[in-house]
């Protein structure tokens, strides 16, 4: 199993980013295991993930940051520092649709994804039993207009307390505030049952069976203020029939929201994913 | 080679209507070569398409219409007869993104789509080789906001003399006056760079780079008075990845304009399609 | 929910037989919700389904197939009748990759697919605790060279016990023979983790990924005599590229799996496969 | 329009080779526009494709090759140098199925293929007037048994004349030679009308149609010894189902082959094509 420590990195185009980049790695004595740059040509943006072997490697693990700082400030460098071997903190929230969240915790299960899962928290009873035959602990904090500030106060303070990495909506039919996005910002994954940015909001399945489209998908995106229109990080589409009723829109697509929630899950678990510009960078 | 009649049809439905379709055929002599019929149950209608041999058919070709007329009267029946023999007359209407333009022509040329282009009409000069080397008219008739009227009179004045049954727009880009389209409802196919209901109108490609969009497609659709907004046909879509610059979505999205437009060319051609309730329903 | 009745037939093609088959229905009160027909052209056969509401329907339940009997004597027509409300019995074998069995029982669990898991059979201990989950019984049978046929009479037997309808191999990695196959003829899906006709037999994706294929495939398919040769049902596909470790094409190749089982099952439980000439019509 | 130069690179893995490459370029002036590189887990290989502009590059184009090689050698590795604004010699083998042939020519014709059509070989008439309207030159080369020796003979003295670097092979019904392969080696693209390594040689929709496949395919690959066996480029499927004739499954792939033969051909004129193990890494 390798042991590789990862960087992402945006700055501004300029010549020789590669070789330093590479050298500081070099110099160090690590073996670069990926090395995977572009160039948006728009904004003239250097934008890279490089992946290393840190057997070998000279600087201590806990000192990488620090010293490859000081590369980074030289070229304005933003990056991101991660280890293959972290295991990040999870926590799942869902509401009645379960098939997401059942599909996540058989990949968790099987190791597919690699994540600790601390925690599932939902408005509803019903994902309990799941959650036991998986034994991760289940909070029921049912909202309602009323008690929304203090259910998301308590969900915070949960995820503080478990030191949470990365919050997954898996089918969670509950809005968050501004304050539970901005605390969590690039590290909430939404599903939407559309093909964004076609049926944002409600009941997309019934306006696209409305509609009468011949294709249907779905969205996983970072949760932003703005409902739905958050970066996007995977999509995929199933075709439907006129033959299809609403009924087979919604299994067709249920088949779609598990693959692409759990692609997007898994690439940001493993530190693919590089936000930039409301859009993402997915080092595939 | 197969001479075969067609009945597309959509009624209330109610018990007996499809013995009654196939004794009609049946007691007249014809063998029927598919019979494809289901109900949309949100508004209890039956939906059909019906194929019959014609060889042996007892009824003289020019009245069966009358004929089947009868029986449609008795069940609210909304029927289209029409024959797989008759070869319908086309009109492509192109500006100057050619390679929908090209890739039909190949295609009726080859004998893959089976209808006559009579002609072409084009607000720009610059399909004219083509359409000399495939021997079709082209009519150059450039387009103001002062002489849109009249220009549309002469378009329609031409379709008219050519007795032309589907008008293709093929990337033209100009916009349809109301008066035009009402004269050809369900008979004008467009094809719309984007998967709609995402990204109508302008510039499809630019917003769905800038949206930071996974997945690109292409629609196909009857034009109706909104635009963009008609019963749709087909659609297809292509995947993209961060590398890909603006002109790769261009690029990408011509190969898909290509068949999206030629699939639903093709099922118009072959009475495949019928327009109900603002969708369509394609007996593929 | 619609009480239906379901009709496959195939027969030698000639004139009137929708009107006959309809007639039969119409005649008899019942409404016909949907007909679905077409004919092979090269063998000149008649293939359909048709599907209608026995509300109001005077042939009793029990006399039906008695009664369509002397309609399909007349035409030589194979038939099978079933009904919408019957819950078939389902048996499924597994041995240590879980994956389609645990994405099986989801989906009996939530009702997409309608059938009755009354037994699981496995080679191995693994998959108890999932059974147990779904309160399913779980028959442990171990398989060597030696035991196989005593092995095989007791999975007969408990087939039997249980009147199973359908046997669903769910990455079941042992070879059934002739006698079971024949006993359960086109009521065992099996799924094959490649694109048949490519890579039949052991260790598929080790052979795709040595071939350098772009595109990995699944197969779901009737089990006959000759291995990985039986009719199939369905297959999809996914794209892989050189970044891509065999161990990336196992794991994207598990998602294929799991949806082209599910597909093949549902369609199965819900009489929309007719096995014609070693291939299958899908009446989807 | 970016003028840059292409560094495609294989060689045994060790550390320090991307800041080895990189310093190349960077001391020298040149800066990086993309540089995709990763390693074969398997065979250990490092394998990479680096681009970069050369305004400013200090190193004369032509004595670019000599000085890498130094780099090169004391690495053991395998390089291929190219430069963006080259225009590679085409030649474009054609039979009677001309939709490749003509979907080539406009795509080379619209800018969208980087590369110039020296010359069309054709052991038939039919492609001609084609060739004409694209002002190609068209030599009709007939092949029996007979003369195979002596066509091919003509073929390579028409090759080497024009200088050809890239040899596609349009649907060309006939075999090449050992010795016209081996002096083209990797620079022959052919497209094989079936998802390989399903159905290799003759009538590829033929055997897939007899098999009850629900997909089928296409495959673009270089050109070996062995028929249909060389390096995969380019795959690509679309769905069939059984109302599908013969005649269907070959106009549904005509519109693949296009593509995936479109595709490969752009990638290899762009030098995103690494040949490596019998396998093919696309630097996309």
């Amino acid at each position: 199993m390798l042991n590789s420590a990862i960087l992402l990195i945006s700055c501004p185009d300029r010549k020789g980013l590669v070789k330093e980049i590479s050298s500081f790695i070099a110099d160090n004595g690590g073996n670069i295991v990926s090395f995977d740059q572009h160039i948006d040509e728009q904004t003239k943006t250097f934008l890279a993930r490089v992946e290393w072997d840190l057997e070998d490697f000279k600087i201590p693990r806990e000192e990488i940051e620090r010293e490859f700082s000081k590369v980074a400030e030289k070229f304005s460098m933003n990056f991101k520092l991660s280890f293959s071997d972290e295991v990040k903190k999870v926590a799942i929230f869902v509401s009645k649709q379960l098939h997401c969240f059942w599909d996540l915790m058989q990949r968790f299960y099987s190791g597919e994804l690699k994540g600790e899962v601390r925690l599932v928290i939902s408005n509803h009873e019903d994902g309990r039993k799941i959650a036991e035959f998986f034994k991760v602990p289940y909070y029921y904090i049912p909202k309602t207009k009323e008690n929304k500030e203090e259910a998301e106060r308590e969900e915070l303070k949960l995820l503080e307390e478990h030191a949470i990495d990365l919050v997954v909506l898996a089918r969670y039919m509950q809005i968050l505030s501004p304050k539970f996005v901005n605390a969590y910002r690039n590290r909430i994954i939404n599903i939407h049952h559309s093909f964004l940015p076609a049926f944002p909001g409600a009941k997309p399945y019934e306006r696209a069976f409305k509609k009468g489209v011949k294709i249907i998908g779905a969205t996983a995106h970072y949760v932003t203020e703005e409902l739905d229109e958050g970066p996007i990080i995977e999509q995929d589409v199933v075709r439907v029939n006129h033959k299809d009723s609403l009924k087979d829109f919604i299994r067709k697509g249920k088949d779609l929201e598990k693959v692409v929630l759990a692609r997007a899950v898994k690439w940001h678990l493993e530190d693919k994913i590089l936000v930039y510009n409301g859009k993402t960078v997915v080092f595939e």
